[in-house]
């Protein structure tokens, strides 16, 4: 577990391209200068090449592997799947597959990009479908949200495995050895949620996982700090992390209004961006947090936001290389097994 | 539609209870002096003649109406119904469904509320359950969503039910003539949504109501001041609403830090809070939005938030006045009406 990594890059999705992957290697190897990697870009040579020989350091931990053809942000990814091989997406995570890296980063088409890992990297035993997980800030740290969008219907056990994983993960994230993990759900005394929830909520209770699960929360303890990893369906959590993201760009209007609405107000502001304005912008900045691990696959898969600039890239490459270092699979997989086991004795009990 | 408005008021709800109510009267008594109404009080005589008698402005324009019995904020809705004839809460609706007054608030226990306002009221012809509307924040005004809870599951045409009379509500608070209503979905490209929502999508489009339908949007939408209406379930309108609610306290949070971190911020600070600081504070207090409605019932019923103060109490009595001088029961039986018919149409067709 120690060492250089190698991380496998499609160097050619997301809206801004191979400029943003470039860039972000240049970032990351700034503000991570203990996580050594490598890096392997796949994408057009005589795109890469040009940025590489603007950034020497950048050019030095990294090797193109050059391919013609990309998939696009708008392929539907039952087609990208059957077309897109040898593409920068499809080179990127075979070289997972094939143990040459150990994670892949992608700005690209998401649905495609699940397809994709799916068919070269496969579901690990017991998982129905990858969950993406999202970084939630709290005031102290972060909470792990999944699944984000990749399940729009979720059964029960599919919720289990979610908490299961969304678990491992947070562990090999933020190094905490026993996060709290809560099942979203309404708080209104007639209504304890949906047949769903309640069913998952047994089901994590009977199984005996090595959890400390804590029950039922509510939308507004996602962002409190007192829970650490927050297990809904990909409806739900992609709606509540979108509705959640535009709140916060609200409130930063309200705050910009405020800061510019007048002489006075300007020259406080002049006073803030001395010190305590900059931190609160980076507290804020979106790309600090970007990053979100299509868990459940044999193998690292991490998508960097679409839009994401060198920066935000650079977030995304940070969390392939802390995940690489971590044993977070292994720990996936030894609840997952455990979870499996109590769900087979349950039902030959009923039987 | 001119004249005085009689609100009726479950004086013993909420977490505060009678003195909230008191002093919500005395605040919308200042803040809209031209909404003029007289207000029933249910509730303790002996909590809140002493109230009163403090408050000579609300005492001139407030009865009490005696009952030694309340709902408690943690009965259960089912047995509520069955036991609470004669309470604070039963008799403040009797006087809607009586003709005495035009609208009922209260802060008291939701779940109570809605089924004993159903057993009461009665729903609207073509409505299956109440719905309850929140009004949202955005730039330059306010989103209303719905339903933030009442529905945990709900089907395509209840979604439909919610845009008609979600349209009609934003009409009657906002005065907006055409508002743009939306249907909240997840915008992942191999991800269209639910099957409910496809549904939903396509009978008021087929339906050919009298309504700016402009299809899906997603949960970043809702805050961006671009749409008028949001419709959801309630499972995720509820959790949309407290991840929003907990992300602009975890970013008040922030800007707090930002503004107390150091000698010159809290210099800044000083300079700010001459004016623009309490226009953001203005902006960003939960106290201004309080109030949601249960719409679909056959009489205007205001919720306001368990845990209002005065502040936040008077703006729930501020939307019960606006909604008695408009005529949003009829728009939405109209509209409500023209669904049905189109429905029928369509049902005959099809056999």
């Amino acid at each position: 577990m120690t060492g250089i990594s190698t991380i496998s890059i499609d160097a050619m999705g997301g809206d801004i391209g191979p400029q943003a992957v470039v860039e972000g290697i240049g970032y990351a190897l700034k503000r991570w200068p203990d996580r050594k990697a490598n890096y392997l870009l796949h994408g057009d040579e005589a795109h890469l090449q040009p940025l590489l020989e603007l950034h020497p350091a950048v050019a030095a931990v990294s090797e193109i592997r050059h391919t013609p053809t990309s998939v696009t942000m708008t392929a539907k990814p039952s087609e990208a799947v059957r077309r897109a091989r040898g593409s920068s997406m499809w080179n990127a995570i075979q070289c997972v597959k094939s143990g040459e890296a150990s994670a892949i980063v992608s700005s690209g088409n998401t649905g495609a990009l699940m397809a994709i890992s799916k068919v070269i990297l496969r579901m690990k035993k017991g998982v129905h479908r990858p969950a993406i997980s999202a970084n939630w800030p709290t005031p102290t740290g972060h909470t792990v949200v999944l699944d984000v969008g990749a399940n729009i219907s979720c059964g029960a056990t599919q919720l289990v495995e979610f908490a299961i994983m969304g678990e491992a993960y947070h562990q090999a994230c933020f190094g905490d050895g026993d996060p709290k993990v809560g099942l979203l759900n309404v708080g209104q005394e007639e209504l304890k949620g949906n047949d769903t929830v309640r069913e998952a909520d047994s089901l994590i209770r009977n199984a005996n996982l090595d959890m400390n699960y804590i029950g039922f929360i509510e939308g507004n303890d996602i962002s409190a700090g007192h829970i650490d990893v927050v297990v809904t369906d990909g409806f739900t959590g992609n709606i509540a992390l979108k509705a959640a993201e535009g709140t916060a760009k609200l409130v930063a209007g309200f705050v910009r209004d405020a800061l510019t609405s007048s002489l006075l107000a300007k020259l406080a502001a002049g006073l803030l961006s001395l010190g305590a304005l900059d931190r609160l912008r980076r507290r804020m900045d979106p790309r600090h947090m970007n990053g979100g691990v299509l868990l459940g696959l044999k193998g690292i898969v991490v998508k960097s936001h679409g839009g994401s600039d060198g920066e935000g890239f650079a977030s995304a490459l940070g969390l392939s290389l802390l995940l690489s270092k971590s044993n977070f699979m292994q720990a996936i997989r030894n609840n997952l097994d455990k979870f499996a086991s109590a769900h087979d004795q349950d039902n030959n009990a009923q039987s």
